[in-house]
């Protein structure tokens, strides 16, 4: 049985919100951009509710907006029995659920993801918090959302570019866990692609991971593939002028570089190497990465959360849908690995 | 069986921080003072350890001072497996407790209250946070500590006020479920109390209604006697020049006003009220509240965690050794309690 409560949704109509009738109070937490576009589809089925704006994007996932947040529940009166609805992406969903999650000691929270790569994955897992300095999701707890509303809809407001960057995790999943659906994948470009097959699809994946491991003690690590390299990219390029990359551009990057140490490492054959670089660049393109940008990666992948004392940990593939965890792995090696992007 | 894992230590040796040598890296927590009366008694028995200073006292138990915590764990390169001790008071306990439930989205920790208040209490039962503007323990998570190690020992460091701070917790636990040791307790000054005695059996009160009620749904509630009006009193006073109360001071107060409010309401005996009344004032004095005092209580009030909707909740005494929870009670029966106290 799945610990995640999700629902994903053909349509958006009076029943909707049903479970949200029992609270005292509901507030409403929403950026600009789901305000314009998806506050006013589900508005009126809402119950009464105190609407909260926070600024769109990843340097706004802090501990200021948190304040923000905690003072506007405090100032409506919200007590234990309130409740909380993230309408957002991955932003609204992480901190939303973090500042719910330790208002009053908690109160309950719902999820409605608005973008691809929050409604592949974010939203489902129960992983909440905020950026401390430059580290991503440096501070936060576990907690699983008491419902998530998946509506794929809304993924129609997505500009192109957040669109591509929440499918860089659809080709994770597949990826680590699904060579079959990998072909399927593959075979197309990203404007061709079945979104309303392919969501429910990676959620399934995801959902299944979480649920066999939901603190990340073993299994759930698999969902890291890709994402050492890549939050170090995505962390070191957030705040360098015209170098910032979406989550998605930065995973997409790690994936290519992961698979290398996978050759390397877990056995992945050279040719599924190339096939999945290639898929990949055919999505994504090639990023720049410049040689003077190593030294600062490394200060990143020492940072990151699944470090184990000096030991950098990595989630590998061992071949095209079929993953590993807990391979450690040096400095030189991942060096070679970020050379061997570079170099394509 | 308990939910809490708590050790009651009659000496310390090299066996006592056994269980602290499997983790990557280790911080104590500590304050100025128990820096200088507590930490030197385990400081050559701890593992290799990062110290982290704070400032003591409620005031500093903020978000400030949480970043504080937080950089010096980032800066140190702590990583997910290592843990954190709190050696101090209520305000080390729930302030460390948080950071390192929230510190990568939680790294254990270890609890050693080194006041009576929070060997009786704080220390016992997962309830972590800080203080939000002036509101106590607004932000927070539910956490039970790895472990939980009482050094009645330390208890002779603290200044009178403090140790009387503390008693109060004692007094509750007596009021709200052991007719019998209120009998004993009551019947001697403070400086004649048997600590030795009085400790465990006040942790064992507090274990065994927070393991049958882990996060305060319904019989935890118990433990709130004397808090829904002591919380605002200590709240409103925290940064009034020369007012300043401490915990346990704002509790007796509070004890007494809602032992008025049990005789209206649940059927507490107008004797049991005296025989409260004159224990508790004969152990804390009469301290002075003033008519244009109660205008703020009630703004207080109203952010009281556990009200719900409009409703102050409390919890209430039907007899002594007995209490009750969920009782709602409108201000104005409030504002007569208080006048009552304010009467004596």
């Amino acid at each position: 049985m799945s610990i995640n409560k999700v629902s994903i949704l053909k349509s958006v109509d009076q029943n909707t919100f049903e479970g949200l009738k029992g609270y005292t109070s509901l507030a409403v937490i929403v950026d600009e951009n789901t305000k314009r576009d998806c506050y006013p589809i589900v508005k009126d089925l809402l119950p009464e509710h105190l609407l909260i704006e926070v600024v769109s994007g990843e340097e706004n996932k802090n501990l200021q907006t948190c304040q923000h947040i905690w003072h506007e529940l405090t100032n409506a009166g919200f007590d234990r029995k309130a409740a909380v609805l993230d309408l957002g992406g991955g932003v609204i969903g992480d901190m939303g659920g973090f500042c719910a999650s330790t208002y009053k000691r908690g109160v309950d929270f719902w999820q409605m993801p608005t973008t691809l790569l929050s409604q592949v994955d974010a939203s489902v897992g129960g992983k909440l918090g905020i950026d401390f300095g430059k580290l991503k999701n440096h501070i936060g707890v576990f907690r699983i959302p008491d419902m998530v509303l998946v509506y794929p809809e809304f993924i129609k407001t997505l500009p192109q570019n957040e669109l591509r960057s929440g499918f860089a995790e659809v080709i994770k999943h597949c990826l680590i866990a699904d060579a079959d659906h990998w072909k399927t994948v593959s075979a197309k470009p990203l404007t061709e692609q079945d979104l309303t097959t392919i969501i429910p699809h990676s959620i399934n994946i995801k959902d299944g991971v979480v649920t066999s491991d939901p603190t990340e003690k073993g299994l759930r690590k698999i969902l890291n593939y890709g994402h050492t390299i890549g939050h170090a990219i995505e962390s070191y390029l957030l705040d360098i002028p015209g170098r910032k990359l979406l989550h998605g551009e930065a995973i997409a990057i790690g994936m290519i570089a992961e698979a290398y140490l996978s050759v390397k490492f877990t056995g992945l054959k050279e040719e599924e190497l190339k096939e999945i670089q290639e898929y990949i660049l055919s999505v994504y393109g090639k990023v720049e990465i410049l040689e003077s940008d190593l030294e600062h990666l490394y200060a990143y992948l020492l940072q990151d959360k699944k470090n184990s004392g000096k030991k950098l940990s990595f989630s590998l593939l061992s071949k095209i849908g079929d993953c590993t965890f807990d391979q450690f792995i040096e400095w030189n090696e991942i060096e070679e690995a970020i050379r061997y992007y570079i170099a394509l």
